[in-house]
């Protein structure tokens, strides 16, 4: 029996995709050779790579000015890209500190210049997105993570700036349709929405490269990766076939519109229950629940053991939630069936009758 | 048909290690749950991430005190990394120039300090390994690239030298057996001997760390990798499972003697042949051939269309040279199977006994 996997990242993706990318392992578009033992410069491979990047545009209505990559080294690397490609010498940036990924995303731009916290939700243990915030106009660039796995908060609104605006969006790329024009740089580590863990895309507007006086590494250098089509070195060729895969699946379920209104009817039915049900609670604050990962807690934790029996043997797995918060944590991605979400509320409800 | 799969890299895999990797993409371990879509956290994964570690010091006998680690951004980011760990403020290193490689890897290193270049065998289109060169005594580390891709050399010997010695061996790693622990770091691309593009091997002495006096980003630091055990961010799950399972092919092959006893024989039958065909010519000086890269020209190009028509009709694949060299480069990594080079051997008579 197939699991159901509530897991945070590395995520669930949809089962065609994992078919798809089987038999790719053993034989690539019939090739007689693996996907993962051809050449990156093999014109079935650039094919894929095309294909993903193009994909990216499509999905995400991006017009002409933005370059799509896919690197390595996950949003962690991408902290310390970032900065090092908008951040002047001697240069400034503010960020919204809205949790742990923020909070490393801070530091590693510390290193290259001086960095304003403009908001921050540390005093609440990050259960909340700070708002009113005064965003400063003397930056090169502001940064915002759009959803905080670990919380389940999530930005409904996007900081209005003339600075160049930064978004890691690791969570909830590809799970709602936003005006993603309002950004100059979107990067995002695959393992959620988009693939395997081992690629993070990189949406950069053209015109804001080059313009720091800073001497970048050629790795770190988004202008070396755009002008090699993403080919600067051997990609990551399994993660960014799977992305490819799992890009097709999401425009023929209809794109990012038809995506949203799935994923706003999956969240409601759990957070319904949690409001509902007088064993839990919600640890977001309401106005700021993700609709990617929906984090609550139990009324009275005496009933753990009892209600961790009821999942497990509904066959749900990954629901623990991180250490630094506890509880429980249900990721909703894009691929989770809304069975898998009746299949948790189901559990929710019998340990309810069994008080 | 299965193809005869010369690629320089990605390249070929053990045909057992695709089909587990294969099936590990829909049922890992018996889950029910895609390996790529499991918690890197999980028990499951981490004992993935350990066996490979540990078959790492197994298979090239390190003692304590190194580390091991799966990182990514292939060898390119360790042309920075290599640099940033280990060059003193105000330091120095040396560099031997065998290639497009060593030069990349020169590069990166030349915007954190001093380089000297000790030997450089540019002269002749990288067609041999330097010799005889000075080893300077004042820099902080000597840097060397093992096996050179494009050209098909190969160093047999590694410099003599009292600071630290760092090789890129990303393409004959596993190889064959050799004293690893002459070396304080070894760097290494997956994908040639270990696995799928998408990781990098990074073998450190823990004791050369932490004497630059430089402030290093997260991501590049070594001891941050080393200090989470290799999980600082969400590993690359694919292709360091595939390297484990390639890992363990090798061992149970016989381990790096057994190997190296496969490789010189089948490299042997392919300079034989080249150097016993008027019709051809090696690239490569003599005694700095490659036992991976074997790259060969046509005495006389007007044969190119008959010799192509000839390897095509026989089922290989991946045979043209790098641009930058022309001809011809049979890549033969440990997964490559003597057959397949006897069908290649074939096709070279064929084209004799046409003349």
């Amino acid at each position: 029996m197939k699991k159901h996997n509530f897991s945070a990242g590395p995520c669930i993706l949809p089962q065609e995709v994992l078919k798809k990318a089987s038999e790719a392992v053993v034989n690539f578009n019939g090739l007689n050779l693996s996907l993962i033992e051809i050449s990156h410069r093999s014109k079935d491979f650039i094919e894929v790579m095309e294909t993903a990047r193009s994909l990216v545009k499509e999905l995400l209505e991006l017009p002409a000015g933005y370059s799509v990559l896919f690197l390595q080294g996950g949003a962690s690397l991408e902290f310390l890209m970032s900065a090092y490609n908008l951040m002047k010498v001697d240069g400034k940036a503010a960020y919204l500190d809205t949790g742990a990924w923020s909070s490393k995303a801070i530091k590693e731009a510390q290193a290259l210049g001086e960095v304003t916290i403009m908001g921050s939700s540390k005093d609440k243990g990050f259960n909340y997105i700070p708002k009113n915030y005064t965003v400063p106009t003397d930056v090169d660039f502001v940064h915002v993570t759009s959803n905080n796995t670990i919380y389940g908060t999530q930005l409904k609104e996007f900081p209005k700036t003339d600075a160049l605006l930064v978004c890691d969006m690791s969570s909830d790329i590809f799970s709602k349709k936003i005006d993603f024009t309002q950004f100059d740089l979107i990067y995002a580590g695959a393992q959620k929405n988009m693939g395997p863990a081992g690629t993070t895309l990189v949406i950069v507007k053209d015109e804001i490269l080059g313009k720091t006086g800073r001497k970048i590494p050629a790795m770190l250098d988004y202008k070396v990766h755009i002008d090699k089509d993403s080919m600067f070195n051997t990609p990551p060729v399994f993660p960014v076939y799977v992305s490819m895969l799992t890009l097709q699946w999401v425009k023929k379920l209809g794109g990012l519109e038809a995506i949203e209104k799935l994923n706003e009817a999956k969240a409601a039915i759990l957070y319904d229950e949690i409001d509902r049900n007088p064993l839990f609670k919600g640890y977001a604050a309401v106005e700021d629940r993700s609709l990617m990962n929906v984090t609550f807690n139990l009324t009275d934790d005496s009933k753990q053991a009892a209600f961790d029996k009821l999942w497990n043997d509904a066959g749900i797995s990954g629901l623990k939630g991180h250490r630094s918060v506890g509880g429980y944590r249900a990721s909703i991605y894009n691929a989770m069936p809304i069975e898998s979400i009746q299949v948790l509320v189901d559990a929710m409800i019998k340990l309810e009758e069994q008080a």
